[in-house]
């Protein structure tokens, strides 16, 4: 067993949000290390890449999302074994790093009507582009699950991504959007939202 | 055996670079289907995402980059089995990825003004950064390799990228930023270029 500390902010969501869940759901111990936002800017500098999350592995400090969930996923028995599952489970979560990165471009955009103008065209262009790209993915696998038809990394990974979106935490995004564009992604939300690990996790912070 | 043809630009370089290195080396049959810049306009309308590398797998078509690294490095054995050093493989292709993905932001820059600032910019800021980052990762792990002490896919990714960046074809960033800023990927770049898969390669296209 390894000694596991996430680093990662306080408050639900976010990159930080997936390797919680699988480690919750694996049952698999950690220190769930939550910085207050207004400690960033001193814990910034001391940040690989002055990035969250970072995970500790016996006190090594490993940066990238999807590096940790990929790791956190074979722990807790939550990533396929089969190499071409996993491909499809990595093209999933590559996907969802890759439309969360355009997003996060605009959260430094000052001028609010620029911000406003670039969220816009993310909400006609990406943001609407990958939904539709992982719904099609969705259906082609199991319409239940991404992969194996069960609940893998790459639910929770679309999961956490819809259910914010869903709840309308940007701007100038309507929260609709899923809904309108992926419906069947709102199933898949609802799905994973109420799986008994997953509902453990929110209940319990 | 999967059925496996790799969609890329006709040039060297660039994220397509990496699986047609790992397969190769691997000895694994593949169509390397490449596609002249001129056509991509019309490749993109019917690509996924509209990006490029897509691998085909038995005619699935799939995205993401270090998806089809990972995958492909599986079957070449050239990625890690043991789930810690696979973590470490894994973080170095996602930075890696990250900041090529800041660079290629620069390329729709119109204005030669704007995009020579942007470059720039990249350079006194990520590109360094990253190639600090990286240089420390190689040193905490053999100082010849970046996992196991042996080639893996994060050797092949960063080769690729510190490659291309000591070849020049980025104007604006000066081709001896690697070797100013993180000296000991220059000779890692050079151990990687030695490698006899890696010379075949080169040798035969």
């Amino acid at each position: 067993m390894y000694k596991l500390k996430l680093d990662y902010f306080d408050f639900h969501g976010g990159r930080g949000e997936v390797p919680r869940l699988i480690l919750s759901i694996g049952g698999i111990p950690f220190e769930d290390n939550r910085i207050p936002v207004s400690e960033w800017p001193s814990v910034r500098d001391n940040a690989p890449l002055s990035a969250l999350p970072v995970l500790h592995v016996d006190g090594e400090a490993i940066t990238q999302s999807n590096a940790i969930n990929r790791f956190t996923g074979r722990l807790a028995k939550l990533y396929p074994e089969d190499a071409l599952q996993a491909l499809r489970c990595d093209e999933i979560m590559d996907a969802v790093e890759d439309v969360i990165t355009k997003v996060v471009v605009t959260f430094f955009i000052a001028d609010e009507e620029e911000k406003k103008a670039a969220r816009e065209k993310l909400a006609d262009g990406a943001i609407k582009t990958y939904l539709v790209y992982l719904q099609t993915l969705l259906a082609k696998n199991s319409d239940d699950f991404f992969v194996e038809n069960r609940l893998t990394i790459a639910d929770l990974k679309v999961f956490t991504w819809t259910r914010s979106l869903r709840a309308g935490v940007l701007d100038y995004i309507p929260d609709t959007i899923v809904e309108t564009v992926a419906p069947r992604l709102v199933e898949h939300c609802d799905r994973i939202a109420a799986d008994p690990g997953v509902v453990a996790w929110y209940d319990a912070h």
